[in-house]
């Protein structure tokens, strides 16, 4: 295992302290736009996370009032435009494994959305496990406003998953934004905060995750992804070993034992 | 390709203008029942559309106060019951090959529902990608009050994707109707609009997409049906192929352009 | 076929009349929690429903304020501390076959939920094909708060599929409890119903189930439940076959007759 905290990536901000990453980009004068280099070293961030063993909860914030604005227009769609197909589906590819690293890095992230989360920034609130926003929150799956499928890193899978058939296909056919409100009460957004306290609530429920048993969160991680197409049967078979593998941590030994001392357990992640 | 907007069909209206078919079944003083012919045209129909470079976008309308009743009491049930096997399975493949047909015709199709939307009227509904609807809209899937089981024509499938699989099983188990409120809050309907506005809206809809990059649309409605049991890793490795082939459109190329000049970008669909 | 109407169950109480089960645990100065036994005999009792021809709906009721409150902490969850991987995989599989038999018994379930149902209870809820709940319901997933991950039973699989992916996440990761209203804007409770009348309310659901085309709703189950990762293609074929099945049924030409002799069907469920 690896230790993570004192990381020092170029392209993005990183803080960590008592398990919790804090994850933000750093280009608020332009909403924070993403780049060939910024997307590639949030992928192999994400990549490096299941090898932590200091790290247990990632909040993926927003930076100036805003969260992300997609990819930078000059920095990639300028040259997207210029690309041949082998280059193109590098490029697809690239921003497809950041989905991929974000969904296989077993721990909990928790996007913090403030102003604007748009194309891929959007994606990367999606493609997070929870979701905090703010009452100014704007999200939209713009893709088809720039001349693009709504398919877009994982979005005709996991949109439809999280707020509806019928209401991702609207959104993805249309690349309307999806104001604060809307996504509440659809199931987008886990609760709304005021601008001021947002990050102290993500990095709330950040720590309650940390402090929590932080081996089976993984397992939890693991599972949630891992099942998303077997049948029900298969699932609970890959359930019942998964839970079995929990039931031999100490964390649970923990759990049982506080509970009989009327205690609340102190869990440590093995 | 061919041209589709002069079509005269037989057993339903068509029209068509900009880009924009309009269907609506043609019997008002009987809600509008389906017909053993009236299925197998629109089935034919909706099969024709992939090859129609005129049509961008349909509207499911209603006529005369009401969506559709499902298939005729007389011209349809009356005929089943004295049916052998060959023949009902001919029959629900048939109505299934609608539905397929339907997912499969790379075109938006949104549905504009006043009144009644039942049985096989309610599963078009459920098959249309967007679904608007009027504070009257009385929408059941009541096979199980006509003594058959919820699963016609996909609805097993799709409705717990749209609503969620509780309140589906609910209306599956039970046929009762799911009035406009409910179906708006559950995320059936992506609007309510009076029964004045409702084709109006639809049309608006309908406009901006069809006004949209028309190849991408094709490329999100293959892809959201597509991706529907394929594994999160598999979903985002498609859309990645996917997206690519839209990055080397030329309507990609002109929201850029546009971009980079402040203006609209303007989409001509290749 | 057998019938169970009469059946003398050790670990939890049977009543049974036109056609409805009732289960409850029994326990509920302990708020009902679950034991080896009573997992093992509710496993072996849903197991033998499809073979019932006098039970054609279940009602999963509370006793004395409380649903369920989860596998017993010194009956069970001591024990597993103790346990070998052998035992605890074993363990595992049989709550597991619990849901399994849940889904295949062929009998809509409906869970009547007042108070607690927390852990296993929670799960049963999740595998009951639809949820009444009083205001005073709480229901939690807190597998997390004893130190195990939240794939417990199927919930990572089936949750999701009922709340939404973003929901059912946060409370997967927390274990917090899913107060009423949030169930019921959900979509998780179909209904919420003061105390006094929460049974007879899911009586009359359960009546109404029982009185109808019931060969066509065990079918509608398996459907519901078969087609949970079949492609949308494979979904509709299949229900193509299972409607033609259940046009063969005298309930269909029952339904047909009633129609047209403008009566309200009386089905038999064959």
């Amino acid at each position: 295992m690896t230790d993570m905290a004192g990381l020092s990536p170029k392209h993005f901000q990183w803080q960590a302290s008592e398990g919790i990453a804090t994850i933000r980009l750093n280009r608020p004068d332009r909403k924070n736009p993403l780049t060939f280099d910024s997307y590639a070293e949030l992928r192999d961030t994400f990549r490096a996370l299941p090898y932590a063993d200091d790290i247990h909860a990632v909040v993926f914030a927003s930076n100036g009032g805003n969260f992300c604005s997609g990819g930078d227009v000059h920095d990639i769609i300028g040259p997207l435009v210029q690309m041949d197909m082998k280059g193109l589906l590098a490029f697809t590819r690239m921003t497809g494994d950041l989905v991929k690293a974000m969904l296989h890095c077993q721990k909990p992230i928790i996007a913090a959305v403030d102003g604007v989360a748009v194309g891929a920034g959007a994606i990367i609130t999606m493609a997070s496990d929870m979701r905090l926003a703010t009452p100014e929150a704007k999200c939209a799956f713009l893709f088809n406003r720039v001349g693009l499928a709504g398919c877009d890193m994982g979005a005709c899978a996991m949109l439809p998953r999280i707020i509806g058939q019928g209401r991702a296909s609207e959104l993805l056919y249309t690349g309307r934004a999806m104001n604060a409100d809307e996504g509440l009460a659809w199931g987008y957004w886990n609760a709304l905060h005021p601008a001021e306290t947002l990050e102290a609530e993500a990095m709330k429920l950040a720590g309650r995750i940390a402090s929590g048993p932080t081996f089976a969160n993984g397992i939890t991680k693991t599972q949630i992804n891992q099942e998303w197409n077997m049948s029900l049967d298969q699932a609970i078979e890959a359930e019942a070993q998964a839970q079995a593998i929990c039931m031999q941590t100490k964390d649970f030994e923990r759990a049982f034992h506080a509970f009989v001392a009327k205690e609340k357990p102190v869990f440590a992640g093995d």
